[in-house]
């Protein structure tokens, strides 16, 4: 017990250093950029406060744990911005040996059902999957919206590419939470586009 | 839906300021002050990691719904670091209003529902609860363990003080951690005292 339990916290030590990978979106008062742990936070937040927005084949507990654990995988991978050019293939490839690591610092049982739970958001296919990745979608926009474009002036993101990127996966997890954004998205680029 | 939508994301954005509320502990690698959304995050996976530690009766899921809002208060009412010197009867009302008006901002059935399991992490009293606290004073040891004292060597503390402010609710709700920690700590003061 002693062993799995040093296991345990050593794993739950190397987890610290999420909170020192920076993403490329805002806090909401614009002050600093915003850190991989508390985004995680807060997208379970999401989660839990728009669970009404979830079909009725979703686990919202499954969804918390998925979105807890999605991002551990940044302490060696580091974050690729959605709207930044990334060679997807050798992200995924840095991502998997990473899981491979840090999940395996875990006692054995315990790092196999981690990495299956980090897989099935990843491929995101399951009803559970598709919701957290809708949600892990939607916290970056409602930033920009209110801190004035943030990551969107940065990456000169226009709204066909918001529609492919954003809209595809919230749309595909939660369509009212689309079409209740939306509106909002186009108003902010027409508005930006007369200056 | 859309009032329900809008009022839901309010909460939502009023809720990233729990990142900019500072703690008196410190990351594992002493950098920088760490946050309470972070914090949050963190203890989540604490919980989670440290399942096993938890009596028959505890549900994990509650306990992760609980850890994920537990610490939303401080927006209004800030950090009350556990080895300084607080006015708890201050802080409890303090702490009360931020709660009134925080889940006073979601839907009246959700923001009741928070409030009643925010209640329920403050009383401390349920199995789920019972674990909770104990989850949530687990980190702050680890991270001074690692990185020389940390809050321990600001506050002047003992291991006196230890048994009583983190031993006590530790021990309660998962005395296998408790019994596999103590040692260390103790060997800490040890080699401190020698100097």
């Amino acid at each position: 017990m002693s062993d799995r339990l040093s296991a345990q916290i050593a794993f739950l030590k190397e987890a610290d250093q999420l909170k020192s990978v920076l993403r490329a979106s805002r806090l909401l008062d614009d002050s600093r950029r915003e850190n991989s742990a508390e985004h995680s936070w807060h997208i379970m937040l999401y989660a839990l406060v728009l669970a009404d927005q979830a079909g009725p084949d979703v686990s919202i507990d499954r969804v918390l744990r998925m979105l807890l654990i999605h991002d551990l995988v940044e302490i060696d991978a580091g974050d690729a911005p959605i709207h930044g050019e990334v060679d997807h293939a050798a992200m995924a490839a840095k991502e998997a040996a990473a899981a491979e690591r840090l999940f395996g610092l875990l006692p054995a049982d315990q790092g196999a059902a981690f990495r299956a739970l980090w897989d099935e958001f990843e491929a995101a296919e399951t009803p559970d999957a598709v919701f957290a990745k809708c949600i892990d979608r939607l916290q970056t926009p409602i930033a920009n919206l209110a801190n004035g474009g943030g990551t969107w002036t940065q990456f000169g993101v226009s709204m066909p590419d918001l529609d492919l990127r954003v809209g595809r996966p919230i749309g595909r997890g939660a369509p009212g939470i689309w079409a209740w954004l939306r509106p909002q998205l186009t108003a902010f680029f027409e508005r930006a586009a007369k200056g």
